[in-house]
């Protein structure tokens, strides 16, 4: 997501048309990117620990952008 | 996040990028978009709901997108 200190056009953009067309619950937006990142076998710490480095080092940019959620989504797992 | 069955450019790219990188515990990655929303007081059932309506309505294209994750986060509450 991007830091807090950065504009965020995007994400105002958002704020705006959501009170535009009702959706008067929400005081502010912000916009920022999400990946799915698919792995074989088990998700161990290392796996995560892995993932949060991915996404410090090549997702994201770190001079505008926070990696702020890191997490193992158990219930995407196929057969 | 595209919907499984939308080819995804980007995520494909994050994905060549991540395994020359050396991050070869992913075999797949797909890339879509994040948004936070922020409200002033509590984050009921109603304001959650209010949410998925906004993405699914407003903050994703449900051509191509499905929304796959609303939830709140108390840990960014600030005084």
């Amino acid at each position: 997501m991007p830091k807090p200190e950065i504009l965020d056009p995007q994400g105002k953009a958002v704020a705006a048309a959501l009170s535009r067309l009702g959706f008067d619950q929400f005081a502010n937006a912000r916009q920022g990117k999400r990946f799915e990142l698919e792995v074989e076998g088990e998700v161990t710490d290392e796996v995560l620990a892995a993932a949060r480095a991915a996404g410090e080092q090549v997702l994201s940019n770190p001079v505008i952008e926070d990696v702020v959620a890191v997490y193992a989504d158990e219930t995407a797992v196929t057969a």
